[in-house]
């Protein structure tokens, strides 16, 4: 492989622009011709696709059901929850214009749809009966991104997925938050293979219009963190605004109580940052759009028929129990060339069959995170590649659990947290007196904002980090994406 | 069912009032609070969830992959075809501001995806080794629609999917195209039980910027044509303005041929014109969310436990036989008002079971179309509920057969054209010299434009009928949607 085809740099050496060669190189994306937005290119979306179909299929046993609500919102309809217009304005796209004709009314184009639904949420909603009310999208949305671009990370239109609920009572929505942050979670460490922090988030750190957000949190191996996914208790400030009232069992009116939740295509970048090595990509194989890559190693003198047919045979068989596999048999690029790339694009097993394996009855298998190789006999195939897949896949969760270990530390004084933060960088968990100034003046000091709230407070930690008060809370704080 | 909750008017008496109350109260979908727009509901969604999935599993069988495009395209990029920008700008929505900040070029909400897709194919396409590439994406679009709403047909933003590809040849786009029509009209005839004609558009009416388009039509029953699909080869009009060349076999660089095709939600608009009836929807069973809707007979002084276990056993027993049953076993409606709400969604079969089945050891069917109902022995009701749903797909395909049989006629004056016109409407055989004044001429005159010219010409129309020349082409016309 050419140098401008691998990997020029190393992950623990320029991790920035590690990551921007692995995204281009091995075509899960491609910046797009507007600035700040990404393309997402069919071997990025099959990942895309295996995430939605697992979550998917979560959401619909929990009763969810799709919906599509439109991609334009009309500003009196995104201005009617204040919070929320404030928190949102400076990033929205509007639709000024239609055609030759000036609109009357300006369109934002969607960066979330509270808005927009819980006007059609307040005319499906009349008693008892239609609740709970459990839908989800699968849509793109967009806000306007000044910083410069990281694909999969930070882009001014997203794919992702939002939630949205409607409850009786505080209690049934106070339990739908944590059912999807326990989904998330659950899905994030067995299927990614990343764990993550749960909590939830401070008032200021809240989404805008929410009671309160709870969080899911990893970190990167640069130190920093990155917010997976969000599950808001949204209590009556939506219901009150768009007067979304049921008629209850008691005959009486009320107002519901809502919550909404969301993961977006960053749960791709996050496993580029987390798994990747200095030769491109590696995929969990429970999201890999190939498990396995089964390459024929040709020889130039020889007839290689009954070699193709081997290799196209095993591939089959693969596939037939439930095994991606594909077979890459071009015959225009060398052995050596397809092992190069399909490492960079991160398959986590490959089988070689040569002409001496084909004699022996016996394949040749390589995985991707050690480079070991393992000769099985052709028999034991499939058996062994779901042995070593599993293998993988836990090895790259504990992996992932180690760095993260290593990036979580637990400090008592703001001298020692500055001096972490300045050097290894990761999550610090301190106390914090709960007062939004310290807060602040740490975020200003350091650049380090409070991630997480655990749900849990760590008793041993009985002083404020910051004023020295004592402490009434215990935080997560890093720098973050 | 109370007056409100079922539809009030007859599908003969009020096509259009009728249409819009079965969209609406079957719950298909919903107006949005952006004039224009439409909401998507879970009912309607999973039938278009289904839709997707057997149309993306044979996508993928022919190789063409999914990918994602940002829904902005730049003013400049849009407009380097220029007939494509011509056709598409009376419909643009523009993006002219971000958060507070008036944009250097405005943004246009992508109407369709060519000039963004191309302009990244060039940069992926270097060699013959790229070639074909064949990709699709499942998007939302956004033409702004003049005229009234009404859901899936004309609506100011659509799901659909585009497919885009590139070959190395004009032959290679020409089978391409023809491939994705064939499957267009196997899925439109197979699935949702519409017969439609096959065939071109004329030079006035293909999509702007297309060497040719390919087109399916269907007729509706008020005598209407309905577009449901096209497939454009696009030649190599936008690969000369994207400049997306390969380097050939034979080392020279060469343009590609390139086409783009699509279906939308509209085949669900399709679906509710054609097989519904004073009741409401008729779904075919193939594309019915609820193909089986089991409601057992409470009976207000029994005990109904067992009852209740005996039906969800049978929702079960259906569902792990690949059948997708739901079992209504709310007590606070009525089977009557249950029977009323379930025919008004279009479920094909419903399978009752009273306290006497239970004795008997037997279940009765009822058959959406013909109410016709039938007692079952217990033991069969798998074996019998597939081959109900059988009957129903077929007789639903043979009904619209008739129908398309009695609204297709052949005519050789044009007294004769305007008389059927005016009567029943319905496609129009003529001859036609292949002249554009005859063919505006007789949309002016009588609002019909030239909706199909068949791949088979009909020798025996040898006069165009409204010159009288001699008549090159044969041509389907008809007023449409």
């Amino acid at each position: 492989m050419s140098k401008d085809i691998g990997i020029t740099v190393k992950k623990s050496e320029d991790f920035s622009e590690w990551y921007n060669q692995v995204v281009l190189k091995a075509e899960l994306a491609d910046y797009a011709s507007a600035k700040g937005f990404m393309v997402l290119r069919p071997y990025g979306y099959q990942i895309w696709e295996i995430i939605q179909s697992v979550l998917d299929r979560e959401f619909k046993r929990l009763g969810v059901r799709n919906a599509y609500f439109p991609a334009l919102i009309p500003e009196s309809i995104l201005k009617r929850e204040a919070e929320h217009f404030k928190g949102f304005v400076p990033e929205v796209f509007w639709v000024t214009e239609a055609g030759d004709n000036k609109l009357n009314e300006r369109l934002a184009v969607r960066p979330t749809s509270e808005t927009i639904a819980y006007s059609s949420y307040s005319k499906w909603i009349r008693s008892w009966r239609d609740l709970p009310l459990l839908l989800n999208f699968w849509n793109s949305v967009m806000r306007a991104e000044i910083k410069s671009t990281k694909p999969f990370i930070r882009t001014s239109e997203f794919l992702w997925q939002e939630g949205h609920t409607a409850h009786a009572t505080k209690e049934e929505a106070d339990k739908m938050v944590l059912t999807i942050l326990n989904l998330y979670k659950w899905f994030i460490e067995e299927y990614l293979a990343i764990p993550v922090l749960a909590g939830c988030k401070t008032e200021r750190e809240k989404f805008v219009g929410a009671l309160y957000t709870t969080t899911l949190e990893a970190i990167m191996p640069d130190g920093k963190a990155l917010q997976m996914g969000t599950s808001h208790n949204l209590g009556q400030n939506f219901s009150k605004v768009f007067e979304i009232k049921y008629l209850g069992q008691d005959k009486q009116e009320h107002y519901v109580w809502q919550t909404s939740w969301g993961v977006s295509w960053r749960l791709i970048g996050a496993v580029i940052m987390v798994h990747g090595d200095d030769k491109g990509l590696i995929l969990p194989p429970k999201i890999a759009p190939i498990q396995v890559i089964v390459i024929p190693i040709f020889y130039k003198d020889k007839p290689n028929e009954e070699l193709a047919s081997k290799a196209k045979d095993l591939t089959a068989l693969l596939t037939e129990n439930g095994v991606r596999a594909y077979c890459d048999d071009r015959e225009e690029y060398t052995p050596g060339w397809k092992f190069n790339e399909w490492e960079l694009r991160g398959v986590p097993l490959r089988l070689e069959i040569g002409p001496r394996d084909l004699e022996n009855r016996t394949v040749t298998f390589a995985l991707r995170d050690t480079s070991e190789r393992v000769v099985v006999e052709e028999g034991a195939v499939v058996e062994k590649a779901k042995e070593l897949l599993d293998v993988l896949q836990t090895r790259l969760k504990k992996r992932a659990e180690a760095m993260f270990r290593e990036l979580c530390s637990t400090i008592e004084s703001y001298e020692e947290f500055k001096q972490i933060l300045a050097s290894k960088g990761g999550f610090i968990k301190a106390g914090w007196c709960g007062d939004q100034t310290c807060e602040v003046s740490i975020k200003e000091e350091t650049g380090a904002d409070i991630r997480v709230v655990p749900f849990e407070a760590d008793s041993s930690l009985k002083k404020c980090v910051y004023c020295g008060r004592e402490a009434k809370i215990t935080a997560y704080f890093a720098k973050a994406y």
